[in-house]
């Protein structure tokens, strides 16, 4: 089986192709264990730094929103797409037509090429929580409205529309999760609104000064690394059936404030790495932020066995050993 | 001031433009009251039979799809548009991508054509309560999740979804109507898998056998025409900010049974128009109905002064009285 992940090139993509290559076989579209003979990383440059060294993985380099490009990429050995590709939620926001182009025209077209293929491959959809936003209850549940308040948003609800949609009507097997704010990201800040949200606790254990650009007491739906990258996983080897009406899933997450999140720095870091930490409201950072639901509930996703971190400083942990060594810089 | 009305020469399209035109003004983009100067009936041919004579009243044909067709239309003085084109739901299931073609990118077109005006206008998106569909609670509320089970329901809550971002985003002032079934419609059936809910009224109070393809405990929303173009009209003058973050409202109905429809039925037309109904189940009519939610509580829309029939027995004689004179057909 040929696995393809787009936007490969990114933080989650890359941990999600080392996951893959880490195993020898995975369920596939007919629901049984199939050897992975291939992972294709798409992303719009060939990705350069380290990927891991294996024979099975190859770099496909190409324009999500070029259904010619998706025609080569997705052949009849595909049996399984990870969609991660995508413009983030500060760039499509300053960018609409950008954000469409990859966002839903992007996301259409992939889902064209799955159609063409003679056996359905299951389809895995990176979405997001950013898809609530509006007039929202305290608790979002998994028969919430979504009403995003981003262009980001809106286009990620279109594909989750489109993805159950296409399953519905059979051209794949699709299912959508909605990423927490995954947190911590390694390097450097992004254009996403929420990148302050990593860089709070990055900056600090690595040494640097860093600007919080939203008010403490700022709420946020957070996910680790590990855990999104188990979720992938998760969700591609669960059968269809497993869905029923809605192929959408709200990923388990924590609810942190940003003062919880700068405590479990605090735990990790100590004193030193808080006083790195300078708050410097941004009113846009802080209106698109505010706008994204604090707390959920996410029934079905917990009964499929999705987990969420077990709280805070673990997830602070993580990113030290995974990214640092096991080790916090210095307190200077 | 100009209005363009796409599927103008529909039903619906056809009862909104008698009502523009027996108007003189009506409240433009800037919610000030503008005199109507003009009316555009846009679809895919020149409406044919009866349209009003009117010196206002201008006829263009094109495909809602074609940006350039749009960009024709759409233009400087254009202050309300009106969007009832679409592909209706019994199409859209059996040919996918005609339903894509025109009820997501054809709307998306007109949506872009609307934002390059320098004055944004008012828009009224013709959605449906087939937005609803799966997992649904008993009773839809106005934070109830859009969990289409059709293509048609799909592409209207993606409709949806732009509306409210074109609107966030201030390229246009939109707002969107979830239709209720409207019943009962004059003329032929159509391929819309609600076309028996008018069938099983018209045909036998205009002397004509019918057949009835879903069982009499099927519940469905239905509003008449009647209200569904006064709710055009309030939807275009409410102002923008009546909204809220929603640019959606779900229209008052009423929940009807089959059964009920047919006792109303009775009232009007005596035993022998009952007599002309024959059920003959059609199990994919009978899945996509049952997949559509009967009962509502639209609460905002209710708020904002929408409102449903008062009784189906007057649904059945408004028709009796706009489309056939006041009198049903003689039982024979």
């Amino acid at each position: 089986m040929q696995i393809v992940v787009t936007g490969g090139g990114g933080f989650i993509g890359r941990r999600l192709i080392a996951a893959l290559l880490a195993r020898d076989s995975l369920t596939g579209p007919d629901g049984r264990s199939q050897p992975i003979d291939r992972v294709i990383a798409f992303d719009k440059a060939v990705p350069s730094g380290t990927m891991p060294e294996d024979p099975r993985l190859m770099a496909v380099a190409g324009d999500i929103a070029d259904p010619a490009a998706l025609a080569r990429l997705i052949g009849a050995d595909t049996g399984l797409v990870f969609h991660l590709a995508a413009i983030v939620s500060g760039e499509a926001e300053a960018n609409f037509d950008l954000g469409m182009a990859v966002n839903v025209d992007g996301t259409r077209a992939l889902l064209e090429a799955c159609r063409r293929l003679a056996t359905p491959p299951r389809l895995v959809f990176a979405s997001s929580v950013a898809v609530f936003g509006g007039g929202m209850p305290r608790v979002i549940r998994d028969d919430s409205a979504l009403t995003p308040l981003t262009s980001y948003g809106t286009q990620k609800a279109i594909g989750e529309h489109l993805v159950n949609d296409y399953s519905r009507k059979g051209f794949l097997d699709g299912r959508a999760l909605r990423l927490p704010t995954i947190v911590v990201r390694p390097g450097k800040p992004n254009k996403a609104a929420s990148s302050f949200a990593s860089g709070i606790i990055r900056e600090p254990l690595t040494g640097q000064d860093c600007r919080c650009p939203v008010a403490p007491d700022s709420t946020m739906w957070i996910l680790s690394p590990r855990r999104v990258v188990e979720a992938f996983l998760r969700a591609a080897e669960l059968p269809g059936e497993a869905f029923g009406d809605s192929r959408s899933l709200t990923l388990p997450g924590l609810s942190a404030t940003v003062a919880e999140m700068v405590e479990a720095l605090r735990a990790v870091g100590g004193d030193a790495a808080v006083a790195r930490i300078r708050f410097e409201p941004d009113p846009l950072i802080q209106r698109i932020v505010s706008g994204w639901p604090g707390w959920f509930e996410p029934e079905r996703a917990v009964a499929l066995g999705f987990a969420a971190d077990p709280d805070i400083v673990s997830i602070v942990r993580a990113f030290a050993e995974d990214e640092l060594g096991g080790a916090a810089a210095p307190a200077t």
